[in-house]
Protein backbone atom coordinates (compact mmCIF):
# COMPACT_ATOMS: atom_id res chain seq x y z
CA UNK A 1 0.00 0.00 0.00
CA UNK A 2 1.83 3.27 -1.33
CA UNK A 3 1.22 5.76 1.49
CA UNK A 4 2.49 3.29 3.73
CA UNK A 5 5.66 1.78 2.53
CA UNK A 6 6.39 -1.21 3.87
CA UNK A 7 2.57 -1.69 5.78
CA UNK A 8 1.85 -5.62 6.28
CA UNK A 9 -0.56 -5.97 8.94
CA UNK A 10 -3.49 -3.63 7.78
CA UNK A 11 -6.24 -4.45 9.99
CA UNK A 12 -6.30 -2.53 12.45
CA UNK A 13 -5.54 0.49 10.53
CA UNK A 14 -8.38 0.16 8.76
CA UNK A 15 -10.16 -0.24 12.03
CA UNK A 16 -9.31 2.80 13.13
CA UNK A 17 -9.09 5.50 10.14
CA UNK A 18 -12.62 6.77 9.60
CA UNK A 19 -13.45 7.57 13.04
CA UNK A 20 -9.93 9.19 14.04
CA UNK A 21 -10.21 12.83 14.37
CA UNK A 22 -7.72 15.37 15.04
CA UNK A 23 -7.65 15.82 18.21
CA UNK A 24 -9.82 19.19 18.66
CA UNK A 25 -7.51 21.21 21.09
CA UNK A 26 -3.85 20.95 22.55
CA UNK A 27 -4.83 18.73 25.63
CA UNK A 28 -7.18 16.52 24.19
CA UNK A 29 -4.76 14.16 22.29
CA UNK A 30 -6.07 10.94 25.25
CA UNK A 31 -9.87 12.32 24.33
CA UNK A 32 -9.62 12.12 20.97
CA UNK A 33 -7.40 8.98 21.03
CA UNK A 34 -10.80 7.22 23.33
CA UNK A 35 -13.42 8.67 20.84
CA UNK A 36 -11.30 6.89 17.89
CA UNK A 37 -11.32 3.37 19.48
CA UNK A 38 -15.29 3.92 20.96
CA UNK A 39 -16.01 4.78 16.96
CA UNK A 40 -14.07 1.92 15.72
CA UNK A 41 -16.46 -0.30 17.74
CA UNK A 42 -19.20 0.53 15.93
CA UNK A 43 -21.72 -1.89 15.58
CA UNK A 44 -20.25 -3.38 18.58
CA UNK A 45 -21.94 -1.20 21.06
CA UNK A 46 -24.22 1.88 21.11
CA UNK A 47 -22.21 5.32 20.13
CA UNK A 48 -22.87 8.46 21.87
CA UNK A 49 -25.05 11.04 19.92
CA UNK A 50 -23.61 14.20 19.56
CA UNK A 51 -26.01 17.35 19.57
CA UNK A 52 -24.31 18.35 16.52
CA UNK A 53 -25.39 15.46 14.44
CA UNK A 54 -28.42 14.43 15.91
CA UNK A 55 -29.67 11.97 15.24
CA UNK A 56 -27.03 10.39 14.22
CA UNK A 57 -24.35 8.63 16.59
CA UNK A 58 -20.63 9.38 16.70
CA UNK A 59 -18.92 9.48 19.27
CA UNK A 60 -17.03 13.00 19.43
CA UNK A 61 -14.05 14.49 21.89
CA UNK A 62 -17.19 16.34 23.85
CA UNK A 63 -19.91 13.64 23.55
CA UNK A 64 -17.35 11.13 25.84
CA UNK A 65 -18.10 13.70 28.98
CA UNK A 66 -21.14 13.24 31.05
CA UNK A 67 -21.84 12.71 34.55
CA UNK A 68 -19.49 9.30 34.75
CA UNK A 69 -16.71 11.40 33.66
CA UNK A 70 -17.29 14.26 36.13
CA UNK A 71 -17.09 11.98 38.89
CA UNK A 72 -14.33 9.61 38.01
CA UNK A 73 -12.06 11.85 35.23
CA UNK A 74 -12.16 15.49 35.87
CA UNK A 75 -14.70 17.99 35.48
CA UNK A 76 -14.95 18.70 31.92
CA UNK A 77 -17.00 22.16 31.07
CA UNK A 78 -16.35 24.71 28.23
CA UNK A 79 -14.84 27.17 30.48
CA UNK A 80 -12.69 24.93 32.94
CA UNK A 81 -11.06 21.58 31.87
CA UNK A 82 -8.82 21.44 35.00
CA UNK A 83 -5.33 19.38 33.72
CA UNK A 84 -7.52 19.30 30.06
CA UNK A 85 -6.28 22.91 29.47
CA UNK A 86 -3.38 22.84 27.60
CA UNK A 87 -0.66 22.37 28.66
CA UNK A 88 -1.73 19.53 30.93
CA UNK A 89 -3.79 17.08 30.06
CA UNK A 90 -4.83 13.11 30.70
CA UNK A 91 -2.70 10.61 32.43
CA UNK A 92 -3.00 6.85 31.63
CA UNK A 93 -5.46 6.07 34.74
CA UNK A 94 -7.74 9.26 33.77
CA UNK A 95 -7.72 7.75 30.04
CA UNK A 96 -8.98 4.02 31.36
CA UNK A 97 -11.23 5.84 33.19
CA UNK A 98 -12.95 7.70 30.41
CA UNK A 99 -13.05 5.01 28.44
CA UNK A 100 -14.73 2.87 31.31
CA UNK A 101 -17.42 5.70 31.65
CA UNK A 102 -17.90 5.06 28.06
CA UNK A 103 -18.04 1.57 27.24
CA UNK A 104 -20.63 -0.90 28.77
CA UNK A 105 -20.37 -2.16 32.40
CA UNK A 106 -20.40 -5.24 31.20
CA UNK A 107 -18.75 -7.67 28.79
CA UNK A 108 -15.86 -4.97 27.94
CA UNK A 109 -12.21 -4.20 29.83
CA UNK A 110 -9.84 -1.60 29.42
CA UNK A 111 -6.03 -2.45 31.16
CA UNK A 112 -3.56 0.32 31.91
CA UNK A 113 -0.36 -1.39 31.60
CA UNK A 114 2.54 0.98 33.22
CA UNK A 115 5.62 0.78 31.67
CA UNK A 116 8.04 0.36 34.67
CA UNK A 117 11.03 -1.57 32.95
CA UNK A 118 11.12 -3.49 36.27
CA UNK A 119 7.87 -5.16 35.67
CA UNK A 120 7.42 -4.86 31.89
CA UNK A 121 10.10 -5.92 29.36
CA UNK A 122 9.87 -5.26 25.67
CA UNK A 123 9.11 -8.24 24.96
CA UNK A 124 6.18 -8.15 27.48
CA UNK A 125 4.91 -4.85 25.23
CA UNK A 126 5.30 -6.21 22.14
CA UNK A 127 3.39 -9.19 22.68
CA UNK A 128 0.50 -7.20 24.83
CA UNK A 129 0.43 -5.05 21.56
CA UNK A 130 0.32 -7.47 18.87
CA UNK A 131 -1.94 -9.87 20.64
CA UNK A 132 -4.42 -7.50 20.57
CA UNK A 133 -3.59 -5.72 17.10
CA UNK A 134 -4.44 -9.32 15.86
CA UNK A 135 -7.81 -8.98 17.86
CA UNK A 136 -10.78 -8.30 15.85
CA UNK A 137 -12.10 -7.14 19.66
CA UNK A 138 -9.51 -5.53 20.93
CA UNK A 139 -7.60 -1.50 20.34
CA UNK A 140 -3.87 -0.01 21.39
CA UNK A 141 -3.88 3.45 22.99
CA UNK A 142 -0.59 4.50 23.74
CA UNK A 143 0.77 6.96 25.98
CA UNK A 144 4.13 7.76 25.31
CA UNK A 145 6.69 10.67 25.39
CA UNK A 146 7.26 12.39 22.16
CA UNK A 147 11.20 13.16 22.90
CA UNK A 148 11.86 10.02 23.98
CA UNK A 149 10.10 8.95 20.56
CA UNK A 150 12.75 11.01 18.57
CA UNK A 151 9.61 13.51 18.29
CA UNK A 152 9.07 17.59 19.20
CA UNK A 153 7.05 17.48 22.44
CA UNK A 154 6.60 15.53 25.94
CA UNK A 155 3.63 13.54 26.77
CA UNK A 156 1.30 12.23 24.16
CA UNK A 157 -1.70 9.84 23.35
CA UNK A 158 -2.58 7.80 20.24
CA UNK A 159 -4.16 4.45 19.42
CA UNK A 160 -1.86 1.98 17.34
CA UNK A 161 -2.89 0.80 13.97
CA UNK A 162 -0.81 -2.12 13.16
CA UNK A 163 2.69 -4.17 13.43
CA UNK A 164 4.90 -4.89 10.73
CA UNK A 165 6.80 -8.17 11.73
CA UNK A 166 9.74 -7.26 9.14
CA UNK A 167 10.75 -4.47 10.63
CA UNK A 168 9.54 -5.04 14.14
CA UNK A 169 8.03 -1.56 14.09
CA UNK A 170 3.72 -0.04 15.04
CA UNK A 171 2.53 2.48 13.33
CA UNK A 172 0.92 5.18 15.66
CA UNK A 173 -1.55 7.00 13.76
CA UNK A 174 -1.21 10.52 15.88
CA UNK A 175 -4.01 12.25 16.71
CA UNK A 176 -2.45 15.12 16.36
CA UNK A 177 -2.46 15.57 12.95
CA UNK A 178 -1.44 19.07 12.28
CA UNK A 179 2.03 18.00 13.83
CA UNK A 180 2.91 14.80 12.90
CA UNK A 181 1.53 12.34 10.23
CA UNK A 182 1.04 8.37 10.76
CA UNK A 183 4.42 7.18 12.06
CA UNK A 184 6.15 3.47 11.91
CA UNK A 185 7.90 3.33 15.30
CA UNK A 186 10.33 0.65 15.74
CA UNK A 187 9.68 -1.23 19.03
CA UNK A 188 12.59 -0.33 20.76
CA UNK A 189 11.92 3.09 20.07
CA UNK A 190 8.62 2.94 21.90
CA UNK A 191 9.42 1.09 24.49
CA UNK A 192 11.59 3.63 25.71
CA UNK A 193 9.04 6.03 24.77
CA UNK A 194 6.37 4.12 27.17
CA UNK A 195 9.06 3.97 29.80
CA UNK A 196 8.67 7.25 30.84
CA UNK A 197 7.90 8.98 33.81
CA UNK A 198 4.09 10.99 33.62
CA UNK A 199 4.77 13.69 36.38
CA UNK A 200 1.27 13.54 37.14
CA UNK A 201 0.83 10.52 36.58
CA UNK A 202 -1.45 10.12 39.57
CA UNK A 203 -3.40 12.52 41.24
CA UNK A 204 -6.43 13.34 43.31
CA UNK A 205 -9.04 13.60 40.68
CA UNK A 206 -11.60 15.27 40.11
CA UNK A 207 -11.47 16.55 43.92
CA UNK A 208 -8.45 18.45 43.91
CA UNK A 209 -9.64 19.96 40.95
CA UNK A 210 -12.55 21.74 41.88
CA UNK A 211 -10.47 22.52 44.93
CA UNK A 212 -8.00 24.13 43.54
CA UNK A 213 -10.02 26.17 40.79
CA UNK A 214 -11.87 27.63 44.55
CA UNK A 215 -8.39 28.03 45.96
CA UNK A 216 -5.98 28.96 43.20
CA UNK A 217 -8.22 30.08 40.38
CA UNK A 218 -5.39 31.30 38.71
CA UNK A 219 -3.68 28.03 38.85
CA UNK A 220 -7.13 25.92 36.99
CA UNK A 221 -5.40 27.20 33.63
CA UNK A 222 -1.82 27.22 33.98
CA UNK A 223 -0.28 28.93 30.86
CA UNK A 224 3.15 28.59 31.81
CA UNK A 225 5.45 26.11 33.13
CA UNK A 226 5.99 27.36 36.60
CA UNK A 227 2.54 27.77 37.04
CA UNK A 228 1.71 24.38 35.82
CA UNK A 229 4.57 22.96 38.43
CA UNK A 230 2.37 24.74 41.22
CA UNK A 231 -0.78 23.38 39.56
CA UNK A 232 0.56 19.63 40.09
CA UNK A 233 1.64 20.79 42.78
CA UNK A 234 -1.72 21.41 44.63
CA UNK A 235 -3.21 18.89 42.80
CA UNK A 236 -1.21 16.09 44.26
CA UNK A 237 0.43 15.23 41.92
CA UNK A 238 2.82 11.73 41.88
CA UNK A 239 4.90 10.42 39.11
CA UNK A 240 3.76 7.18 37.13
CA UNK A 241 5.33 5.12 34.69
CA UNK A 242 3.43 5.75 30.97
CA UNK A 243 2.62 2.85 29.03
CA UNK A 244 -0.42 1.32 26.89
CA UNK A 245 -4.08 0.58 27.45
CA UNK A 246 -5.72 -2.28 25.94
CA UNK A 247 -9.61 -1.96 25.16
CA UNK A 248 -11.03 -5.37 25.14
CA UNK A 249 -14.84 -6.41 24.26
CA UNK A 250 -14.96 -9.77 25.93
CA UNK B 1 -6.65 -4.39 1.93
CA UNK B 2 -9.25 -6.11 4.01
CA UNK B 3 -11.13 -3.32 5.57
CA UNK B 4 -12.37 -2.29 1.90
CA UNK B 5 -12.31 -5.56 0.30
CA UNK B 6 -11.91 -5.05 -3.43
CA UNK B 7 -9.88 -1.93 -3.53
CA UNK B 8 -7.35 -1.90 -6.56
CA UNK B 9 -6.33 1.91 -6.68
CA UNK B 10 -4.99 2.90 -3.11
CA UNK B 11 -2.77 6.41 -4.00
CA UNK B 12 -5.58 8.79 -2.73
CA UNK B 13 -7.13 6.91 -0.32
CA UNK B 14 -4.07 7.86 1.67
CA UNK B 15 -3.33 10.89 0.01
CA UNK B 16 -6.64 12.22 1.75
CA UNK B 17 -6.96 10.03 4.84
CA UNK B 18 -5.05 11.57 7.19
CA UNK B 19 -6.16 15.01 6.69
CA UNK B 20 -10.14 13.97 5.92
CA UNK B 21 -11.84 15.30 9.13
CA UNK B 22 -15.90 14.81 9.98
CA UNK B 23 -17.52 18.07 8.55
CA UNK B 24 -18.01 19.99 12.08
CA UNK B 25 -22.03 20.64 11.78
CA UNK B 26 -24.85 19.19 8.70
CA UNK B 27 -24.22 22.07 6.67
CA UNK B 28 -20.16 21.80 6.05
CA UNK B 29 -19.70 18.87 3.62
CA UNK B 30 -18.07 21.07 1.05
CA UNK B 31 -16.11 22.83 3.83
CA UNK B 32 -15.09 19.69 4.98
CA UNK B 33 -14.16 18.20 1.57
CA UNK B 34 -12.28 21.43 0.73
CA UNK B 35 -10.30 21.08 4.05
CA UNK B 36 -9.34 17.28 3.50
CA UNK B 37 -7.87 18.59 -0.31
CA UNK B 38 -5.94 21.62 0.90
CA UNK B 39 -4.95 19.17 3.70
CA UNK B 40 -3.47 16.80 1.46
CA UNK B 41 -1.54 18.74 -0.86
CA UNK B 42 0.90 19.40 2.57
CA UNK B 43 4.30 19.91 1.45
CA UNK B 44 2.91 21.68 -1.93
CA UNK B 45 1.45 24.76 -0.27
CA UNK B 46 1.13 26.26 3.12
CA UNK B 47 -1.47 25.36 4.77
CA UNK B 48 -3.63 27.85 7.30
CA UNK B 49 -2.58 28.09 10.82
CA UNK B 50 -6.29 27.73 13.05
CA UNK B 51 -5.45 29.03 16.97
CA UNK B 52 -6.18 26.41 18.50
CA UNK B 53 -3.05 24.32 16.80
CA UNK B 54 -0.90 27.12 16.56
CA UNK B 55 1.82 27.34 15.10
CA UNK B 56 1.41 23.86 13.36
CA UNK B 57 -0.42 24.62 10.01
CA UNK B 58 -3.33 22.83 9.05
CA UNK B 59 -6.63 23.48 7.08
CA UNK B 60 -9.51 23.27 9.48
CA UNK B 61 -13.07 23.90 8.65
CA UNK B 62 -13.11 27.24 10.56
CA UNK B 63 -9.81 28.62 8.80
CA UNK B 64 -11.21 28.49 5.51
CA UNK B 65 -13.18 31.84 6.09
CA UNK B 66 -11.30 34.75 5.79
CA UNK B 67 -11.83 38.08 3.80
CA UNK B 68 -11.56 36.41 0.58
CA UNK B 69 -14.67 33.88 1.18
CA UNK B 70 -16.57 36.76 2.62
CA UNK B 71 -16.46 38.42 -0.67
CA UNK B 72 -16.82 35.68 -2.72
CA UNK B 73 -18.19 32.96 -1.28
CA UNK B 74 -20.58 33.52 1.51
CA UNK B 75 -20.65 35.65 4.92
CA UNK B 76 -19.41 33.92 7.79
CA UNK B 77 -19.49 34.19 11.55
CA UNK B 78 -19.89 32.35 14.24
CA UNK B 79 -24.09 33.17 14.73
CA UNK B 80 -24.43 33.55 10.75
CA UNK B 81 -23.80 31.62 7.96
CA UNK B 82 -26.42 32.12 5.51
CA UNK B 83 -26.61 29.10 3.50
CA UNK B 84 -24.43 26.90 5.63
CA UNK B 85 -27.18 27.25 8.20
CA UNK B 86 -28.22 23.81 8.34
CA UNK B 87 -30.07 22.43 6.30
CA UNK B 88 -28.40 24.93 4.08
CA UNK B 89 -24.74 24.34 2.45
CA UNK B 90 -22.78 25.74 -0.12
CA UNK B 91 -23.37 24.32 -4.01
CA UNK B 92 -20.89 23.32 -6.35
CA UNK B 93 -19.38 27.33 -7.23
CA UNK B 94 -19.35 28.72 -4.27
CA UNK B 95 -17.08 25.78 -3.14
CA UNK B 96 -14.90 26.32 -6.13
CA UNK B 97 -14.62 29.99 -4.88
CA UNK B 98 -13.93 28.59 -1.54
CA UNK B 99 -11.19 26.33 -2.81
CA UNK B 100 -9.89 29.11 -4.90
CA UNK B 101 -9.38 31.23 -1.94
CA UNK B 102 -7.73 29.22 -0.17
CA UNK B 103 -5.28 27.98 -2.89
CA UNK B 104 -2.09 30.41 -3.98
CA UNK B 105 -3.43 32.55 -7.32
CA UNK B 106 -1.03 31.42 -9.70
CA UNK B 107 0.02 27.23 -10.64
CA UNK B 108 -3.62 26.01 -9.32
CA UNK B 109 -7.02 25.42 -11.00
CA UNK B 110 -9.89 24.41 -10.07
CA UNK B 111 -12.45 23.22 -12.15
CA UNK B 112 -16.49 22.82 -11.49
CA UNK B 113 -17.94 20.43 -14.08
CA UNK B 114 -21.82 20.47 -13.63
CA UNK B 115 -23.13 17.26 -14.97
CA UNK B 116 -25.99 18.25 -17.60
CA UNK B 117 -26.13 15.18 -18.89
CA UNK B 118 -26.56 16.75 -22.37
CA UNK B 119 -23.14 17.91 -22.13
CA UNK B 120 -21.11 15.85 -19.83
CA UNK B 121 -21.48 11.66 -20.43
CA UNK B 122 -20.91 8.88 -17.95
CA UNK B 123 -17.63 8.22 -19.95
CA UNK B 124 -16.49 11.98 -20.23
CA UNK B 125 -17.20 11.58 -15.93
CA UNK B 126 -15.64 8.83 -15.61
CA UNK B 127 -12.47 9.86 -17.40
CA UNK B 128 -11.84 13.10 -15.35
CA UNK B 129 -12.26 11.86 -12.74
CA UNK B 130 -9.68 8.52 -13.05
CA UNK B 131 -7.40 11.13 -15.01
CA UNK B 132 -7.32 12.91 -11.78
CA UNK B 133 -7.15 9.97 -9.89
CA UNK B 134 -4.32 9.27 -11.46
CA UNK B 135 -2.28 11.92 -11.33
CA UNK B 136 -0.50 12.75 -7.74
CA UNK B 137 -0.80 16.49 -8.20
CA UNK B 138 -4.75 16.67 -9.03
CA UNK B 139 -7.88 15.98 -6.60
CA UNK B 140 -11.71 14.80 -6.96
CA UNK B 141 -14.83 16.80 -4.83
CA UNK B 142 -18.45 15.27 -6.01
CA UNK B 143 -21.50 16.89 -5.48
CA UNK B 144 -23.96 14.60 -5.06
CA UNK B 145 -27.40 13.62 -4.46
CA UNK B 146 -27.79 10.80 -1.93
CA UNK B 147 -31.00 10.14 -2.51
CA UNK B 148 -29.99 9.18 -6.42
CA UNK B 149 -26.91 7.25 -5.18
CA UNK B 150 -29.21 5.05 -2.79
CA UNK B 151 -28.57 6.94 0.43
CA UNK B 152 -30.57 8.94 2.67
CA UNK B 153 -30.42 12.95 2.60
CA UNK B 154 -30.10 15.23 -0.01
CA UNK B 155 -27.14 17.41 -1.87
CA UNK B 156 -23.83 16.15 -0.45
CA UNK B 157 -19.89 16.58 -1.12
CA UNK B 158 -17.22 14.19 0.01
CA UNK B 159 -13.54 13.96 -1.86
CA UNK B 160 -13.45 10.72 -3.80
CA UNK B 161 -10.48 8.54 -2.26
CA UNK B 162 -10.06 6.23 -5.64
CA UNK B 163 -11.52 4.07 -8.66
CA UNK B 164 -11.62 0.30 -9.02
CA UNK B 165 -11.05 -0.70 -12.54
CA UNK B 166 -12.36 -4.14 -12.15
CA UNK B 167 -15.93 -3.20 -10.47
CA UNK B 168 -15.71 0.21 -12.25
CA UNK B 169 -16.72 1.95 -9.07
CA UNK B 170 -15.44 5.11 -7.22
CA UNK B 171 -14.44 5.26 -3.59
CA UNK B 172 -16.60 8.16 -1.58
CA UNK B 173 -14.63 8.96 1.38
CA UNK B 174 -18.04 10.52 3.53
CA UNK B 175 -17.46 13.74 5.76
CA UNK B 176 -20.17 12.81 7.48
CA UNK B 177 -18.85 10.05 9.23
CA UNK B 178 -21.16 10.13 12.06
CA UNK B 179 -23.64 8.83 8.84
CA UNK B 180 -21.89 6.88 6.46
CA UNK B 181 -18.92 4.92 6.22
CA UNK B 182 -16.61 5.15 3.21
CA UNK B 183 -18.25 3.17 0.38
CA UNK B 184 -17.69 1.67 -3.43
CA UNK B 185 -20.35 3.53 -5.44
CA UNK B 186 -20.34 2.50 -9.01
CA UNK B 187 -19.81 4.93 -11.97
CA UNK B 188 -23.35 4.48 -13.32
CA UNK B 189 -25.05 5.40 -9.74
CA UNK B 190 -22.62 8.24 -9.16
CA UNK B 191 -23.48 9.90 -12.65
CA UNK B 192 -27.31 9.50 -11.66
CA UNK B 193 -26.95 11.15 -8.82
CA UNK B 194 -24.45 13.81 -9.79
CA UNK B 195 -26.92 14.13 -12.87
CA UNK B 196 -29.43 15.85 -10.08
CA UNK B 197 -30.34 19.78 -9.56
CA UNK B 198 -29.04 21.76 -6.98
CA UNK B 199 -32.86 24.12 -5.98
CA UNK B 200 -30.16 26.82 -5.72
CA UNK B 201 -26.97 25.95 -7.77
CA UNK B 202 -26.26 29.53 -8.27
CA UNK B 203 -27.83 32.64 -6.24
CA UNK B 204 -26.27 36.56 -5.61
CA UNK B 205 -24.13 35.24 -2.69
CA UNK B 206 -22.79 36.80 -1.10
CA UNK B 207 -24.74 40.29 -1.09
CA UNK B 208 -28.49 38.64 -0.97
CA UNK B 209 -27.35 36.84 2.00
CA UNK B 210 -26.51 40.10 3.80
CA UNK B 211 -29.77 41.82 2.68
CA UNK B 212 -31.92 38.96 3.87
CA UNK B 213 -30.65 39.12 6.79
CA UNK B 214 -31.41 42.82 7.02
CA UNK B 215 -34.58 42.08 5.31
CA UNK B 216 -36.17 38.89 6.50
CA UNK B 217 -34.22 37.38 9.36
CA UNK B 218 -36.65 35.05 10.45
CA UNK B 219 -35.72 33.60 6.84
CA UNK B 220 -31.94 33.78 7.50
CA UNK B 221 -31.45 30.60 9.33
CA UNK B 222 -34.07 28.46 7.78
CA UNK B 223 -35.37 25.73 10.38
CA UNK B 224 -37.86 24.32 8.30
CA UNK B 225 -38.64 23.51 4.45
CA UNK B 226 -40.76 26.02 3.75
CA UNK B 227 -39.17 28.76 5.72
CA UNK B 228 -35.59 27.60 3.01
CA UNK B 229 -37.95 27.59 -0.12
CA UNK B 230 -38.72 31.06 0.86
CA UNK B 231 -35.16 32.35 1.82
CA UNK B 232 -33.90 30.41 -1.80
CA UNK B 233 -36.82 32.64 -3.28
CA UNK B 234 -35.31 35.56 -1.64
CA UNK B 235 -31.95 34.62 -2.39
CA UNK B 236 -32.43 34.66 -6.01
CA UNK B 237 -31.51 30.99 -6.41
CA UNK B 238 -32.04 29.49 -9.45
CA UNK B 239 -31.41 25.77 -10.05
CA UNK B 240 -27.99 24.22 -11.81
CA UNK B 241 -26.57 20.19 -12.02
CA UNK B 242 -24.78 19.30 -9.34
CA UNK B 243 -21.56 17.67 -10.51
CA UNK B 244 -17.99 17.47 -9.68
CA UNK B 245 -14.52 19.59 -9.08
CA UNK B 246 -10.77 18.97 -9.98
CA UNK B 247 -8.35 20.64 -7.87
CA UNK B 248 -4.79 20.48 -9.94
CA UNK B 249 -1.37 21.62 -9.08
CA UNK B 250 -0.74 22.82 -12.48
Amino acid sequence: VSGYGWYDSSRDFFTYQEGLETQQNQAYCAVASAAAVINSFRGKLDLPVDKKYKPYPYATQDSLFNECTDENVTVHNSTFDGLLSSPGGLNLDQTKALLECNLPSEGWSVDAVHVDPSNVSIDDMRKDLVMALMSPASRVIVNFNRAAANQEGGGHFSPIGGYSHERDAFLVMDVAKYKYPYVWIPAPVLYRSLMTVDACGSWKSPEAQVKLKESHPELSEPESASDLARSLSKLGCKAAYRGYLLVSQL
